[in-house]
């Protein structure tokens, strides 16, 4: 059984939080930086989408992992609440490796290598207990594969995706396809640009509803991120990070984070996409301040409700 | 005598504005963007400072035009309602020019020609009725010669000064003495990390008051503006610009409008500095939708306070 882990205290229509159910990769990370090496580190968009939501609401997670998982790292998701129920453990093979190097502005990240090990044949089944859960954050992984956890969902459910410049590249049909099954398209700006074909991240921004999300969510990293909904658009500053020394996974983590928001408070209108970004940004700016997702498990409600009213701080004119 | 220009309607501690001068280059561009060409069109930072300083308050004009300098291009200011007493007219020779590209993604311009002519030998000398302007927007000139600015002025005076990478790598001494007089340093991102030694921004921009500035303002074109002030960080966005035109000048309509904005309401309080901020950054929107200063001065106030308000609602979460 999962344990109860602590949550943030968010004001909601309702006293019940709706689940989330995050799906993606699980991995071991070597990371190079600047000022650091980490060796085989808990990494994977999963990872950090899933400890990132469980700061909101109960998290259902799917996703593969080898028979070189220890216990130890099955707990840290333990450890935050996360159900693992959807977790496969695939004993013939090794978990999914990927290691990179940040340059010295970690404004560029190199892959030093890639081994799929057992997530190359990962094909994510949600237990029937998962599949009415009414919000979905689809972190990276084929569109394929995305498609498939939407065919087995039954009843409304608010889906975010990300994605990455490989499906673009490789899988561009089935991510069209993907595409208009997605409420809320969140990737980086980079992508958006490849997406669209645009170089301005404002039209491209628009240009992506155009695709099928309903609302579309550009991050930029240190600087910020914005959103192109319906009702309108809205810009939001990065957290003004010092101690900046692991940029892996915040993408990820703000999108969990984002998801899992929404799911808490069971409410996705403008305003509450708002207040979720920025919740989303309070925990992506704790994530790259360690390695790996350590400082995102072991920040605490406290700290992140702390950088949210700073966020609202900062940003007010 | 100058005109008086139509200006913005803001609440102001009492009916009276007070004057900004604004000293810097005027100059003749060639601009080469991925969409349109411009010869001989108006540029030079005290060119756009002061028209973006004139919607706020009545600006005082203090550079150097050559012989080549029609009558047209000075009614360009005239009819902004700025004073010209201390524009130097230098029958000697022609007027400074710059030739610039822009390539496809605008984020790197590359200087093509540089011809001082009469700019070589200017030095901003005051009329006695300036030396009493209690704020002053120091364009990107010399240090040796923003030092000169100082050193004639005559009681209480905020200054705001911007300045550029040929001045950080060449003029070192003298920007380091400069910077211990100045208020409010406004540069972009690029030169604040040149200037300190850091490439992290956050960091950056805190290194640049040990320096001497009171606080400094770190442009980062679409990427907006962060203020760094004893009370506090601030975070501002872009304007969502999706037609642009030509970016040149967009940081001297933001250091103008800035210091225009604290003269007309003659308060540089934090509140007030960011305010100023979104004023600056609605200005800049709108320089960057045409060549040259061409948008800056048509305008109008209405469609620099719809901005202003656009930019409010676009930034509340």
């Amino acid at each position: 059984m999962p344990k109860i882990a602590e949550k943030l205290v968010l004001e909601t229509r309702s006293n019940v939080s709706a689940p989330v159910l995050v799906v993606g990769s699980v991995a071991f990370d070597n990371i190079i930086t600047p000022v650091m090496t980490g060796d085989r580190i808990l990494g994977g968009a999963a990872s950090f989408a899933s400890l990132a939501a469980s700061y909101f609401t109960p998290v259902r997670l799917v996703g593969v992992v080898g028979n070189d998982f220890e216990d130890a790292f099955i707990e840290r998701f333990r450890n935050r609440g996360i159900d693992l129920e959807g977790l496969q453990v695939d004993e013939s093979g090794p978990t999914f490796f990927w290691a990179g190097k940040y340059h010295e502005n970690y404004n560029n990240r190199e892959t030093l290598d890639t081994q799929l090990n057992v997530f190359e044949h990962f094909r994510p089944e949600l237990p029937e207990s998962y599949c009415r859960t009414p919000y979905l954050m689809l972190a990276n992984i084929g569109p394929d594969l995305q498609i498939h956890v939407l065919d087995q969902l039954q009843g409304r459910c608010f889906v975010v995706a990300d994605t990455m410049n490989l499906w673009i590249n490789n899988k561009l049909d089935e991510l069209l396809s993907l595409l208009k099954r997605v409420d809320c398209l969140a990737i980086n700006d980079s992508e958006a640009i490849m997406l669209t074909g645009d170089r301005n991240i404002i039209s491209a921004g628009w240009k992506l509803l155009e695709l099928g999300p309903r609302m579309a969510i550009v991050k930029k990293g240190e600087n910020g991120a914005c959103l192109f909904h319906p009702d309108g658009y809205f810009a939001l500053p990065a957290y003004p990070v010092v101690n900046l020394q692991d940029p892996t996974g915040a993408g990820d983590a703000f999108g969990g984070a984002l998801a899992g928001y929404l799911a808490a408070v069971d409410n996705t209108d403008f305003k509450s996409i708002k207040q979720a970004m920025v919740y989303a940004t309070a925990i992506a700016s704790l994530t790259v301040e360690a390695f790996s997702c350590d400082r995102l498990e072991s920040a605490g409600p406290a700290l992140v409700e702390e950088r949210y009213r700073e966020l609202l701080q900062i940003t007010a004119p």
